[in-house]
């Protein structure tokens, strides 16, 4: 099955405290798509200006990527500049956004792509998630990302678009801001009311939990010894949970439960350098490996 | 096999956001050694005051907890003042701290315990705990417990005792304080080679990880809609951790993940309530059903 992204494409200049990085291909759709390649064929549909060059596109292309939506619009590439503290390399603090062609964006779905089943919806203003959703009649999985920036914004818009997606993948701090509710499970039971069935929070260095109907599974974070960019962590996630679920075909709980583990696997690896440099020369021996890892970190005998 | 505790013993004032408690039983021996009973016998070496009644006696005594050595000195009882404020529910904000009895507290080991093989040394005095070892030649595993309190106050002394213990119980601030580095994976190597072969770290509603040579086992947290009193949670860990181990009669990897995930649930009832009176009134089922609830949590297939 195919995998259909539709999010962001973007230049990032990044410091941390492993050292800085400028104008590494970034964006939640390029860091999507690549990661959820190694799982399913993907066809990405985003924006990017005439300052993307060739090498940029050679990412996408070399795995496989499907860029028929990767419109080119006049003007510049989306900018963003970011900087991680050393006291809390969690959060990202944002130096400098340039939206440029980005800012003008409304996704449009190629023909072909118009029978996707598996679909993310990247961080993106919510009214343009929900247009992207009504253009996709076979979805089976819409998943949807989104920030503090849209909750505080445009709350009445995204309620509008939770109420059509089947999953929602936001951080700790959003799930607890969107249901007005500190204690998580109450505050996804609230969430699930607004429409996605399914709630997958993200915590960072402590792992991710998915809600669905009664079930509440967790999975850890796997314990780095050094996290040398968290830049698209989220959308590694999504792109391996999604991946896996497009591979697999089907949306059973065990299957559910092993995207979980895919998605805290790819992003275990995105963090390890800069961008995608980690992520486009893994391999799937390498990733099944360290998904391994993870039912050794997690297994006991009942 | 009998499990022995080394602790205080308090009566206990709690403010938490649910409501709170006057001069409950509490203090770390109290929280381990009734917990741990659900699993083997225990034998609680610990001192009280004059003010200790035949009633919070019948605590211990309902649990068949040895009091051989519970000594009862003139003047009164350990005691301890705090809230929980609502922001942050994880941490105790002391009050007011009367030590009493506790101040000249010199843990005599009766001869009948002298050749326990399971021992935790609840979070006193390093030189303390230290000496206690020193009176178990046959002790099989020996947990300590302290806090920022001793890694400040007396940093040598601790690393004497953490130097003949087998297991460090601290949580993670504890642990980076300790090990003076961030990163976990690190901070835990950096502590193994102080002494104890396994750390175990302490995360509030992020669970509980263990480093044991190569092997890192993660156990979430019970996810509870409400979390009514967190005091005792570590001690309540510990004495399902070491509870089970002593009914299993052996340390292998088998049985230490399976004492993690029995320290995760007795640590989830004993927040359900104020002081003991949750843990006072459960049941063998009603522990093992909520095992099993953490392995529908956790399991995946390969």
């Amino acid at each position: 099955m195919h995998v259909l992204v539709v999010g962001s494409v973007a230049f990032d200049n990044v410091r941390t405290p492993s050292g800085h990085a400028q104008n590494i291909l970034g964006g939640s759709a390029s860091h999507f798509s690549v990661t959820a390649s190694y799982f399913a064929p993907v066809n990405l549909v985003a924006v990017v200006g005439e300052d993307f060059g060739e090498a940029e596109l050679a990412v996408f292309k070399s795995r496989s990527v499907g860029v028929e939506g990767l419109e080119r619009a006049t003007g510049k590439t989306f900018r963003w500049d970011a900087e991680y503290p050393p006291e809390n390399i969690n959060e990202a603090k944002t130096l400098d956004t340039q939206l440029n062609v980005f800012e003008q964006f409304s996704p449009k779905i190629p023909d072909a792509y118009r029978d996707s089943e598996f679909v993310f919806l990247g961080n993106i203003d919510p009214t343009l998630q929900r247009r992207v959703c009504q253009q996709l009649p076979k979805a089976r999985l819409v998943a949807l990302d989104t920030m503090n920036y849209w909750i505080h914004r445009t709350p009445e818009e995204l309620k509008k678009t939770l109420s059509v997606v089947d999953l929602l993948l936001v951080n700790e701090a959003e799930a607890r801001m969107l249901a007005g509710c500190h204690n998580l499970r109450r505050a996804a039971r609230c969430i699930q009311k607004m429409g996605p069935k399914m709630v997958v929070v993200k915590r960072g260095e402590y792992g991710v939990i998915m809600f669905k109907d009664d079930l509440i599974f967790f999975v850890p974070a796997y314990p780095l010894e050094e996290v040398h960019d968290p830049t698209g962590a989220g959308d590694s996630f999504a792109g391996g949970f999604m991946g896996y679920l497009a591979q697999a075909g089907d949306l059973t709980e065990s299957s559910l439960r092993r995207a979980m583990v895919y998605g805290s696997v790819m992003a275990s690896f995105a963090v390890e350098d800069f961008g995608l440099r980690r992520t486009v020369r893994l391999s799937r021996p390498e990733i099944d490996a360290r998904f391994h890892e993870f039912k050794h970190m997690t297994h006991f005998d009942v």
